[in-house]
């Protein structure tokens, strides 16, 4: 990268031209003992401030660093008057001489030097922020929220951005070095009823209808598919309007990416080598090839389809030596499953009762945890002593590879229910044992997802993916025999990193008549397949080629780089949870003037 | 650039196993002399066949260019009998051995082989498509826009596609390189009803509410300015619901730009640095600095704020030396100014007829065409020698600089609107002598906008840029005299290149007094500016640095350096001038069931 201000050198600007012309000479994160004895301007934020009596020193703060700034009163008692007065967040341009400071600080870039400030100008002045714009912020979310442009100007947010800006240049970058082409797809769609649910827009020049914005580029990405432009991808916004749960945005980015002439490895190959890329870029990070799982394997060793494989502690199921014991619960239970919990032996009844508080929590919901402690003597303490001799006990330390000073915690019931359970209580000892570490990456595929998930309320099978997903080539005929739909596996992938899945995808089914038998277990009927996806299907007819895509969830990619929890942070303006713009105020009311054009009307208060 | 399939042997994965997962071993535009003797495998679509009776020959063709394949009835009738019944855009995959041609094709990159084909797979039978695939296609406009995906499949329009890649990947980097950030702000924002027209989003969550689609991210990117973001760009998609002109999107893209800390002429040199950079490296082409005219100028001597100045014809004003002769049309005219065209005295009646009805029609509305002929020897005849001697006319043609050989073309009226009808003229006249050409690039800056255009009809002054543009550091005392805010110029600068704005900008207000007194001068009252830009204004109190910006039209841009008048073939999936997608018809009615979810109703038909 070049510094900051020689393109107008470049231009054959001389220097002395740029000092004239530009408020700075430098930024405030950039300067050190090299510079010592040189006239700089600087211009950016009061940090803060202290005064001294004799000196007053004000650090300055622009998106590069922090410059001290010196005012001698002895020498410059009109400068220094003037500095101690000004308040934080004055927006300031000091110009002066670049000193050694007498006392370093080694832990700022500019910490050997100040500046001896001769010109001192007052660019903007500012009210009092609400809360300190510092590393950790004395604000509450929501004051944060409404003044979203002073949050943004604390350092962590900026370094989250200036991630995120980085991230997405070397996506661009790797991809369009593979003959990708980014391609902008519209954000007026047709609405269709599937899916999520659609934001609308009315037309005001055709007036009754609407155009929705897009939950993914999906069909769009199809179509360019069967145009022929075989590598594409975008950094495409998409819209959900969903009740948004914790750390969901109606508006989100997704890195969306579509290949034709493609297998599944080819698309696993591919995307891999961009994971790997921005992972060697942004965290010096060197991987493999990254460890893959069925779906079948992640339900049954981690109960979670996105395992976070930072750390061990996968299901051992015990049906084959807990049952046929006598303890009713775990015979009568479809799956006894349990985690062993290294060094955990010596937890406490306090702690044993915290675990087993967490499981039983309405979100979890299971009735019970059965806890195994394989003590340091080799003997054996749990909860279900009554039911286990220590012989018994043994075999199952065994069967669960425990080790003297182990923990083994069991959970039992209905197979999927319990998996889900023991996959929070699995997390919950990940992080208790502090093995689930932010600076700690582990990605993987899960691959051979279902095709079809069985829906108890309609009584019918929906797409996991969407009805354009493969299916395996080996289960294909499986679609021909009803009661075998269940089992049927699709060409369908997920990347998970930590823990989270962060992106996902599938081999497109682009064959007519396999679509429509596809549209068949659906339980779609020819009509409605016409109405929701006419204009696709139509342009399959017209040579598509086989293809296949994924699309990585870009703003949880950010955030799990930045080593944050929430992608909240690495938005530049996020909304909150009930999908308001707290800054703008938005949505709000629009006038009847705007109502009347569109041709619509509120439905009036009392009838709602 | 590396060659398409390398990241699967980077991968360690070896060369039989990509044939073996890839569809194709080669793409259609790569295959030559080097390569003949090697066996192969492509897909791609059947643009052409030829049945010689005892050969085929089908061209391939996918993204990169065309491969010709050839069947042998004598060596594989199967195949050759295969190939002859397959139609156009048929998706096919081909493996045979590379041969030399024996009468090659010097104007592809893969004249020089054939493939001899040994296997051939249909991946996909196709409708025969309603228009031909080629260069020039047959369709017509409405028909090529309901089958965009295969009007995409166009090799003119797939270059346009690539080229906007391109560019979009060139600024990206350039301007990232300059520490510019790219920041995506928010598509769902505030409706304000200023400018032009929102199209806006009701809100599900929050009843009776709406978002609106950006316009610009205007605000947005002023806010970064004041959250220290010193350097953003963004390729932003903006909205607005106008009535679409010809040549108009309701969804467009801009490269929007913002930089604190900066004067005029650092917006100018950077953005100068980056459109340099792109015409160097998509054209080959060098520029020095570009030129720069004040808007006044402009006005001068090419009645227009974008001068195409790939010619010079420059307007030559004549009050001077044709007023008081007589002649009544001009000496009660405001202006008389005109153009001289270099070679044109030979132009005959007929040709002169023609130009005066250009400039009759309605849509120039000037009242009449004078011309001077300066014949080659030395005479002159005019359409007004009953007012104007030989001499006169010899005077009038030195003030022109015309020579022997050369026609001048006058028009007179009222200053500004004569100014535009003889720029339409000069521009008709620019065309038809070829000086207008595709493959020629004259950028300028226009500066010195006016700050304030007074409309007629509201009786007020209103922005000509936006109310945050900064007035000329000289003109704004005139701020405090009404009667002078016609002459206050902007800090506000446009980029022009062949005749079309491609961006501008300006320098914004952060100072609070002057904001006030803008939009004093604009008429709003407090309440007014508080209710449209009130968190804008907010957030300025809290230590705005002085900022600048500029945004360039992205899609004009494309279609001027892809050499085309239109940007609909530089846009993958545009919509009609209704504002319809044809291919996805949309706008399109949505359920009641999303309406009553919205809280809104449709305004019955006869209402309406």
């Amino acid at each position: 990268m070049e510094p900051l201000f020689v393109v107008f050198l470049q231009s054959g600007i001389t220097e002395k031209y740029i000092i004239k012309i530009m408020y700075r000479t430098n930024t405030c994160g950039e300067l050190n003992l090299q510079n010592a004895g040189q006239t700089v301007t600087l211009c950016g934020w009061l940090q803060r401030s202290r005064d001294l009596g004799g000196m007053t020193f004000i650090d300055l703060r622009d998106r590069y660093g922090i410059t001290q700034l010196v005012f001698n009163m002895e020498t410059r008692p009109d400068l220094c008057e003037k500095a101690r007065k000004l308040g934080r967040e004055y927006v300031l341009q000091a110009t002066g001489k670049v000193a050694e400071r007498s006392n370093k600080n080694p832990k700022m870039p500019t910490g050997e030097i100040e500046i001896l400030v001769e010109e001192l100008n007052i660019l903007n002045p500012a009210k009092t922020p609400p809360f300190t714009i510092e590393e950790h912020s004395d604000g509450g979310d929501d004051l944060r929220m409404k003044y979203r442009y002073l949050d943004l100007r604390r350092t962590p947010v900026m370094r989250n951005l200036e991630l995120r800006h980085r991230i997405a240049m070397l996506t661009r970058n790797y991809l369009s070095d593979l003959h990708f082409l980014e391609i902008e797809t519209p954000c007026l769609i047709k609405s269709t009823p599937e899916g999520a649910r659609d934001f609308v827009v009315p037309s005001r020049m055709n007036p009754g209808q609407f155009y929705a914005l897009p939950q993914s580029p999906q069909q769009y990405k199809q179509l360019l598919m069967v145009a022929g432009y075989d590598r594409y991808f975008q950094l495409a916004r998409c819209f959900r309007d969903e009740d948004l749960r914790a750390d969901r945005q109606p508006e989100f980015t997704q890195i969306d990416c579509e290949m034709s002439f493609v297998e599944q490895e080819d698309v696993l190959q591919t995307f891999e080598g961009l994971l790997k890329h921005i992972l060697k870029e942004v965290k010096g990070l060197e991987f493999g090839a990254f460890p893959r799982i069925t779906w079948n394997d992640a339900m049954k060793y981690y109960g979670s389809d996105k395992p976070d494989i930072r750390f061990g502690m996968k299901f051992i199921e015990l049906n084959d030596v807990v049952k046929g014991k006598g303890f009713g619960v775990f015979d009568n239970a479809e799956l006894v499953v349990g985690i062993c919990a290294e060094g955990c032996a010596e937890y406490t009844r306090k702690q044993l009762d915290a675990l087993t508080d967490f499981v039983k929590r309405p979100q979890i919901g299971a009735s019970g945890l059965v806890y195994i402690r394989c003590n340091g003597d080799g003997s054996f303490k749990s909860s279900v002593d009554k039911f286990y001799t220590p012989e018994d006990l043994q075999r199952i330390a065994e069967h669960c590879n425990a080790k003297a000073g182990d923990l083994i915690l069991v959970l039992c019931g209905e197979k999927m229910k319990v998996r889900k359970q023991l996959s929070e209580l699995r997390l919950e000892m990940g992080s208790r044992l502090g093995l689930r570490k932010p600076d700690e990456f582990a990605p993987l595929w899960v691959i051979d997802f279902p095709l079809l998930e069985w829906d108890e309320e309609t009584q019918r099978y929906y797409a996991m993916h969407h009805p354009f997903t493969a299916p395996h080539p080996e289960d294909a005929p499986l679609l021909d025999q009803p009661e075998r739909w269940g089992d049927i596996r699709a060409n369908a992938y997920d990347i998970v990193l930590n823990g989270n899945e962060i992106g996902g995808g599938s081999i497109r089914i682009h064959n007519r008549d396999m679509q429509n038998k596809m549209f068949h277990t659906l339980g779609f009927t020819d009509e409605k397949a016409q109405e929701q996806f006419g204009f696709l299907m139509g342009a399959f007819e017209y040579g598509a080629p086989p293809h296949a895509g994924l699309a990585f969830g870009f703003d949880r990619l950010c955030a799990i780089l930045g080593e944050a929890d929430s992608i909240r942070d690495f938005i530049a303006f996020p909304k909150n949870n009930a999908g308001r713009d707290m800054m703008a105020d938005a949505p709000s009311p629009i006038s009847n003037e705007q109502l009347d054009e569109l041709a619509i009307r509120l439905v009036p208060q009392e009838e709602k």
